[in-house]
């Protein structure tokens, strides 16, 4: 019923998960941790870490990501926005809409994402989609940073 | 899709609210921020946040409360367990089961805390409840704080 919180963002009695057990999504440099899923819950609470220049997936899913930086500093792509985000931050992604997180280049970056338990997989982008996204921009910047 | 953190624990376009609306359940000092919630998700996530010396509804129900401490510290009884809880700590409060949180006297306490969307009204202590949990001298000593 009680979980300390531990030393870097870990916590008592929760693993800490490799961030997806495929191999075809493309993300670097970001772990899981599952804080609160059950039989008696209809969401999960999970908590994902980017190391310093690492990002998640670019992907799109029919359910909702409900998300709050619980660490750190970074950008975050919804749609074609492009925003910086701070500690305690909130972050709405609608359905079948692109997303990605990435840190900063000097430290973690942690969030806690909200979930229904049950939810489809996420989409990958195609080619003309990756294509349709980079013709902002400012989404290319935010897209390219890995390259930087 | 993006509401940044403001000062003092307040999001832009989240309302501050009263903790309950109704008169009957005892609290002190607590406020409420819904910070996710709609048709597309199964689950809410709430932010409260208890003022220095004040302390939830003693209360229990049919639904799961999954809470992380935001801010601050203090104490929490979950059945007849009481823990100082600190920030980021995870507390899992099970079907049915009595429990309270208390700020400390001297800085406030949040929590976030994830509950389904559809769940049952909480239950108050009846008089034979409360004396059946005053009977274990540490759970006196939490309930009895607002004495202090």
């Amino acid at each position: 019923m009680f979980r300390p919180f531990k030393k870097d963002f870990t916590w008592q009695d929760v693993d800490l998960l490799a961030y997806k057990q495929e191999g075809g999504a493309p993300f670097k440099d970001v772990t899981r941790q599952v804080l609160f899923s059950g039989d008696d819950l209809k969401s999960e609470l999970r908590y994902f870490e980017i190391a310093p220049g690492g990002h998640t997936t670019l992907e799109r899913h029919e359910h909702v990501h409900a998300a709050m930086i619980l660490r750190g500093v970074g950008h975050c792509l919804v749609g074609n926005e492009v925003r910086a985000v701070h500690t305690h931050d909130l972050i709405t992604v609608p359905l079948l809409t692109w997303h990605q997180l990435r840190a900063g280049a000097d430290e973690p970056m942690g969030f806690l994402c909200m979930v229904d338990a049950i939810r489809d997989k996420p989409q990958l982008p195609s080619k003309d989609d990756l294509e349709a996204l980079l013709a902002d921009p400012i989404v290319a910047v935010f897209l390219q940073g890995e390259n930087k």
